[in-house]
């Protein structure tokens, strides 16, 4: 194996967790942080694990992407609500060859960042976890932990399998983190919203968990109409997914324990809803084929509401 | 002017204010009452109102409706929740010219009422009132109190102006309650749904008072997606609304002093939302002409929901 340089821009429950495991492999990791700084500078990563815990005593731990050498891959772990820094962040992080692969939900980030100066090669990544921030440098993992990785493509049609995301997928299952390598990033997108749409937005509007909306018919009926709408909007942008992926959403959702989405999170701590991408991005996106897709629509809006007031009375 | 008898069916907010002030021109009223019927047997009703206050120390109150009399106007002021005792309520006071007049706001309930047996005569008013119980036999009148009345009309076109209506608009005028009568109930009652779906429903999802809601970009956008959809509702029932009465809506609610909806009351006090009248008979007869209104639909899911685990947790 080949020691790779690694920079974790978002030290949060996401990148915190997988740039821990990758420094544990033997990967050197710069970790950039906010809050957390002066304890991390100081203590380290500690990691409660379902698959193990363990702490990393020292780590690359920076303040301001002014200190962090270039990297040959770049793992974006920002909340989206943050990505507006990235064009004045990456630049100096990057080599030529450098891959920059943003582990977020929705839709749209890669077009974005593909279009920054200096930026060659951009992969997307898809993380199905279940961890959170514990305290400050303290991260939980509490299940799962599977990455989708796939290499983003100008045309959506898929960019296939490529030498340099080869050679990361082999550097995250060798650090213990399950891979799959999508030939397709913005189908796998999309299936992501088939869930991320529904259970992200009601669990806030309805002030519920996962098992709340599946037990109740009415707001089931709600999940598997915005689920459609999710279905028709993938298909009108050409990412045709077959409907027993609906149906198969539902039941792994049914046999989950209750769960409180990440965006439940974000509102309940009064932090940003990630809305644009996952909500205002794949609209427009959808819009630009000349589709509606109503409910979606009003959910965005009545979340919207909900954030700007719970941002404003902090 | 010719002393009737009224029946007052429901004896809350609305029903105590109307039924007060046609017993205090000189009727008879009876009043049935439930949880405040032993304090209001004892000392009668008492009205605060912005029209001056007054009270009424006896009243003839009941607890059942065995010990009212057949009596000339029946105004039905229950809960719509509630409206399932009706076909046991009505017919004991019931004369064959009664007037039976429903008080109450969404759709279907004449029809519903009109089908009892012993039911001659039914006509509709909408109040246009903010008041609220502020204790047992006690009643605050806030604003407004203005009677829309018109005539069930089976095939839904307008019924006209009958003499027994007129002369209840009569007694209602010269109580000091503000009337107008509507040629064409079912048009009016349309109309109050463009108001009632947006306003009831997004107070208690959004938990907002009509004022948040206006002033939120957002919500606004969602008030005015749901006001059109009544539009195109009410037109698939043959009813056209103009386009004007929108902006009208708008323009009224933002110069209203920032008002808790009648259905938000509700579900803060954990008693059932009336969601058949407001949401659910609506849909239905719009289905009934074919039409789909998918945004009121995912409105409805959403507060069925909230209403079944709001009643549940109690």
């Amino acid at each position: 194996m080949k020691i790779k340089r690694y920079a974790v821009i978002g030290t949060g429950a996401v990148g915190g967790y997988y740039g821990a495991l990758l420094q544990r492999y033997g990967h050197e990791v710069h970790f950039l942080l906010n809050r957390d700084y002066d304890q991390v500078k100081k203590t380290g990563l500690r990691i409660d694990s379902v698959r193990g815990d363990f702490t990393l005593p020292t780590v690359h731990a920076h303040c301001t992407i002014a200190t962090i050498p270039p990297c040959d891959v770049v793992l974006v772990t920002l909340k989206t609500t943050q990505n507006y820094l990235l064009g004045a962040m990456l630049p100096p992080v990057l080599k030529k060859e450098s891959v920059v692969v943003i582990m977020q939900n929705g839709l749209g980030v890669e077009e974005t960042v593909a279009a920054i100066p200096s930026v060659n090669c951009v992969a997307g990544a898809l993380c199905f976890i279940c961890s959170n921030r514990q305290g400050p440098g303290h991260i939980r993992h509490l299940d799962y932990g599977q990455v989708i990785l796939g290499e983003h493509s100008r045309k959506q049609t898929g960019a296939g399998m490529t030498a340099s995301l080869k050679s990361i997928a082999t550097d995250f299952e060798a650090a213990g983190i399950s891979v799959h390598c999508a030939e397709n990033l913005a189908e796998a997108r999309w299936k992501k919203l088939v869930w991320n749409i529904p259970f992200n937005g009601l669990s806030v509007v309805l002030n519920a968990t996962t098992a709340d909306l599946m037990r109740n018919k009415h707001s089931r009926k709600l999940v598997v109409r915005l689920m459609n709408e999710v279905m028709e909007g993938a298909a009108a942008c050409g990412q045709s997914i077959d409907e027993n992926f609906l149906t198969e959403m539902i039941t792994a959702t049914e046999t989950m324990a209750p769960y409180r989405t990440s965006m439940k999170i974000d509102y309940d701590e009064r932090r940003p809803m990630e809305l644009e991408a996952i909500y205002g991005f794949p609209l427009q996106r959808v819009q630009s084929f000349g589709k509606q897709l109503p409910a979606i629509r009003m959910l965005y809006e009545a979340l919207q509401f909900l954030n700007e007031r719970n941002i404003k009375e902090i």
